[in-house]
């Protein structure tokens, strides 16, 4: 992902040549505490399944991350979870203000789509649908963070639990492999990459779930405000066994689904990431 | 424009179909309490002022209202003007809380490109272009934002406060005659409406400074957050009378722009959009 990091930083520096604070606390979050590039890297391995040179998608990927981190920028701000450690850093806005912090979210949000539009390398028809399509799921995230919130200080139950997970954490999960598939031409896919995406978005929820009781925060790098903020969880919900089980099981339909539903040239690099997403250990 | 608001409350309803809270508070500021719509008024008459029929244009016109009632509502947060007055109601925050002004904000944000994306009347190189344009002055009117903030509490110099008003509130007026020069295919005259645009945008703030001193908050339908900031105005660093005059000259060199630099079919509805800004009373 060297070669990624070095992109990002260049088209970062030329769509926002702005001086100040907000310019800099963007950058804090997307490129100077970037986080482990979960999203990027599902765009890039999807491209490489199909067989192609993976380089043509880093525009893509990195929109896909300009919109995960507004998300948390904005998630982390005082007035929702009121976040203070993200990425064993201090969050955006302890160090630029909240104020900057919600500019600079708004920046990264309208970046993601300003990337996309300038690249070089995708055709307008590319463009349009991956506009389309992280749109889409970027308003299907804030649905998810809606139901988020709406579930503070409350008892929720299963059916709920699995839809804010679908929506808040699987959309851009299914964003990016529907990115990736965008990138490579592979539009008769788009429907089952946006299935595997639900998936992989609730098995990595309850993943996080089950670190937040098993992992203390220096090794995850956070807060765990869902206590604070009486959050039902999957393994509050379920206890902890099961929601590893579930967790697994989920997993596994989403190794399913790639093997069985998509037009790949080689399903390694995508199942790679997601034996990865498995073994992760914070 | 009673059709342009039949169609952005259907485009709104199919783009967003989540129950909630959220959804909620984006209609709120979108729909039920709209404002003026002088940058929609602005795309369709720079498309009507090039011959063309305007509802081609409503996408983008719904486009750049999106930006800048996102921008509204993250404007009114407590952490930002902490503003509770807006168009004679209540802020978003007042009513849906922080957190959801917060999402509603960064949803509209979202929005935006997804309805350009999804226009059905636009083609694909119109919707680039389209997409990369607004991308492009919503984050200069970011950058204005936070020239905003760094000049809160301070006596700020001309020169830093016609920066601050060309981006923060020229970038929109520019983003909305670029949008309708796209609809109209005049790429060529992006460059010139660009900076129409700059001008009517200083001149709109130097109206809205001139207001504040000359009007009661109930004629303007919000408060006045810039004294309680201690923002310096145009009024405070000219005057009123300079002020009143310096005004008038950036309306006439739009006005002149308009007549010269353009390749229009008829200038008269954009001139005529010109004329009611300049007469407009709050």
């Amino acid at each position: 992902m060297h070669d990624f990091e070095a992109f990002i930083a260049k088209r970062f520096s030329a769509l926002l040549p702005y001086p100040g604070k907000t310019s800099d606390a963007m950058a804090y979050s997307l490129l100077n505490h970037g986080g482990k590039r979960v999203r990027p890297k599902l765009v890039i391995d999807t491209v490489a399944s199909y067989g192609i040179d993976p380089s043509i998608s880093y525009d893509l990927a990195m929109a896909v991350e300009c919109i995960h981190t507004y998300s948390l920028i904005h998630d982390d701000l005082p007035c929702m979870d009121d976040d203070t450690l993200r990425r064993g850093v201090p969050t955006n806005h302890v160090i630029y203000g909240p104020d900057n912090a919600t500019l600079a979210g708004d920046g990264l949000n309208t970046l993601a789509f300003e990337v996309i539009a300038t690249s070089t390398v995708l055709n307008d028809h590319q463009k349009v649908a991956a506009t389309s399509t992280l749109a889409r799921m970027a308003n299907g995230m804030v649905y998810g963070q809606c139901i988020d919130l709406a579930s503070e200080h409350t008892q929720i139950d299963a059916q709920t639990l699995l839809k804010l997970h679908q929506y808040k954490t699987g959309c851009l999960l299914s964003a990016a492999l529907m990115l990736g598939g965008i990138a490579s031409s592979h539009d008769e896919d788009l429907s089952a990459l946006e299935n595997i995406g639900y998936d992989l978005g609730i098995a990595f929820q309850f993943q996080d779930d089950i670190f937040d009781v098993t992992k203390d925060e220096v090794t995850l790098g956070k807060n765990n405000s869902d206590v604070r903020n009486e959050k039902s969880t999957s393994v509050s919900l379920f206890g902890l066994t099961k929601a590893k089980t579930m967790m697994q099981d989920y997993y596994d339909h989403a190794l399913d689904l790639v093997e069985t539903t998509l037009h790949l040239a080689d399903p390694k690099p995508l199942q790679d990431f997601i034996h990865a997403l498995i073994k992760r250990d914070h």
